[in-house]
């Protein structure tokens, strides 16, 4: 599907890697090793991808020397030291490109927003007072524009996204469809058995270079703003709870949660399906393995777990039971009966024998 | 609300049922037991609802012969071996269907689109170059629909769907409100500190008979392509990341997400909120339960649970204090120290009886 | 940003508190004591805030009478027994209200809908047959309302949100962005190997004062309706299956999600990513913790938690290790086994001693 052709020998400068084998080989796209066709490329990262590399039909192959001595039965390589950062880059080449620019006819856009001349505003998309939109990026079809949103160059706005709360996007931001930006944090002043409104007021401001799944909210901060800093990525369904602070270059997998006012350091990788309580610190390069739920501060970097684990499902049932009990039995302590009894046993046994 | 009449013979043919009692009886609609009235037909799956059953307004009931026999109080029925099938036929009997066909004038479509003449496009849907919808599908207003995206006949797609990532969806596919097909998988190359994104290649293919509920996210794939085979049925707030590969009439409840590159079986249940890792495999047949977490492969069929359950808080507390004590006791070593020292108390005793 | 300007005096009208210090001191907006700067006024309500609130640039503080006589620092303050309350009720004064009415040109409405000359249509908006929309309601940019769903007065509902299923929405009801309330209930009767799709007839009720929050799904019930009761509070990414019954002033935090057919009571909390199974019921004032998970019923109002806490990963690793044995190890027989050597242990000992 995809009509970008290049040669091995351009692909391997793309890369800063050398080409070794026809140079002039005509290359469709980028496969996977086992869909691919003598017409594509493809890569090895890891010795354990010997054999699938070796059957493999690619017409050529990015990996590392140590690998290409070992595969005998290709021809054709670029040799660079980070096959799968290669690859990532050679992704950029067959991506099919937005090359629209300029505004549909069916965009509502209210006449005090700036629009650059580069940017592309899709159909059906509604741009609010004093919103800004920058050079080249790119609004799909259906964004909802609220006021005094800004955005940066360079970026992408898939359909159906809600850009709301005065929020301030960064350059080189892509925020994938049907996601939710600036929308009202959930708080709520208990008084007499009724829930109070407390309208916010604080905004969004998110970074250079952040990335954003699709169906995610991120909250306006009450007051402050919700901070989301240069680098961050966030994949799919992720909540960001008002007045949240996230540092540069901190991943997020899909279905994760933040509560209100809590703040995540640089370079932290949360997994899948994580929570984390709201008023909470965690420090820098903190990873937090999936569905853990993150109840305190984290003072130290490292690798941090939690849950159970999977069992057939009878057997959890037994485990259950046991785990209700956990609380009445005072584990250590137990052990450390255990060693006193053993004493006394063998005190008894000594003495009985000395006595025999 | 519902204007469909149907008299109970209708009904019990529709269903292959034996008509009981007065066979013109006019229905006007399904009820609840509880919320029947005598122009409603509702059903009876078990012994258990006999009471309910008994106290029932409903002019006519849907049962086995064996319910009927008890139903003393009733004098119509449809007696059938699946009433809960039955139930589930009927429901389309008194569905209030999508009658409207055509493109509204509003809906802007690429020319190199085709669209059947049966096929209805609601208010505003956008639909890109070279996209496919094919008979009878249903586009309700709003939904995005980008290059490439084909459709098959006879789909549902409600409002604000955004289908990107040029996917392929078969006939009789249904995707409710707000969900994103097709969006860029969440693909990075760590490198010197930074993530590069990785542009995402593959598409997602999705069978016939598929159903995805609202604000799901199914991703493209990086290469290959993620795919919902036949008879998929997915709830809402589900998260599909890249690669991934469902079998055939696999089922899988709200908030559950399966990480990239995994593949589950046919015919399998995950309950809601489960999590399953990437790059993992799932047997056909396995049965998930809820908010449980998949971290290995699983080979065999059968069920499989994760988590603690539920205690009151203080309870709980103090169970996690042991949880976090459990790591140093060494449980099973512990039950065999006990055999151990029994063994030796009952040696010394039996010792100690003899030289007495 | 905001315009608003106000005297402390007319502010500590507003929250029937008592004005000390420069009564017409000009107050352009609330701000967080960090923040806030001689034109803002902040709050107080916690001894534990005092530091921060004795260095705070703010011009007035918001405190209790305690409170005040310990913040030197200040002059300017009013006077409340709920200082939380008082600034809930201040956001609304420094609040960008929406002041739009009408319809805007591109809004699609069917003829049959009813909607209040004051209520405010957005661009692109498209309402079905038999819809009504009551005073002063603001229905943001592309909501679609599909036929028969009505909305009381007061309401806002933001961009792409879905009401579909007929549903029918109170008074004073906010819905954030891109949520789908009606979608259709996840209802299959399996059947020979497949799933077979139960339509869904019933609908939504959704009482005054509600809120839910972005890119939720409320599905309508099956024959009956699902219930949202008065005062409802619910955030982001939540579920709520078909024919939940959920009480008076009950709040779900994000990513929860309630199973179908289960009743929540009145003036219960769910923390974030809770799970409740479907058909059980929960009393009023109970509180889940975060991302437990509810698989009974809950006949005591209370506190109920689930889950492991959080552990360093290898520590975990180990634990897990150990929770796998857990099923085989009968930890209270354990117990009662130890107590039982002991004594044995002790007898012997003490005959030893008698006999030396």
């Amino acid at each position: 599907m995809n009509l970008n052709k290049k040669s091995l020998e351009d692909l391997a400068r793309l890369v800063q890697g050398e080409c070794i084998g026809q140079s002039n080989l005509v290359i469709q796209g980028l496969a996977s090793l086992e869909a691919a066709s003598v017409h594509n490329i493809s890569f090895v990262t890891d010795e354990k991808y010997l054999d699938k590399a070796l059957a493999s039909k690619a017409g050529a192959l990015i990996v590392t020397q140590a690998l290409q001595e070992k595969l005998y039965s290709h021809q054709n390589f670029i040799l660079v030291q980070n096959p799968y950062l290669a690859f990532a880059i050679l992704t950029h080449v067959f991506e099919k490109k937005h090359t629209d620019v300029g505004i549909e006819s069916t965009a509502q856009i209210h006449p005090s927003a700036i629009i650059s001349d580069s940017a592309y505003i899709g159909h059906y998309v509604v741009i609010g007072e004093n919103c800004v939109v920058g050079d080249n990026t790119v609004i799909q079809p259906h964004v909802r524009i609220d006021d005094a949103v800004e955005i940066g160059k360079d970026g992408f706005i898939d359909s159906h996204v809600t850009l709301t709360g005065a929020c301030k996007i960064g350059d080189r931001v892509r925020i994938h469809a049907n996601t939710v930006i600036g929308g009202e944090g959930f708080g709520f002043a208990p008084y007499q058995g009724k829930w109070h409104r407390i309208a916010q007021l604080g905004s969004v401001q998110i970074g250079n270079d952040v990335r954003i799944g699709s169906n995610c909210s991120v909250d306006r901060g009450a007051l402050d703003d919700t901070i989301l800093e240069h680098g961050v990525k966030i994949d799919n369904l992720v909540q960001i709870a008002h007045n949240v602070k996230i540092g540069e270059n901190t991943a997020i997998a899909a279905k994760s949660g933040i509560a209100g006012s809590t703040t995540i350091g640089k370079n932290c990788i949360l997994a899948g399906g994580c929570g984390v309580v709201g008023h909470i610190s965690i420090a820098d390069n903190v990873t937090i393995t999936g569905m853990s739920m993150v109840t305190n501060n984290i003072y130290e970097a490292g690798s941090y777990s939690g849950g159970t684990g999977l069992f057939e499902t009878p057997q959890w049932k037994r485990t259950v039971v046991r785990l209700r009990q956990l609380a009445d039995v005072p584990l250590t302590q137990l052990v450390k009966r255990l060693d006193h009894m053993q004493t006394q046993i063998e005190s008894l046994e000594s003495t009985f024998k000395l006595r025999k």
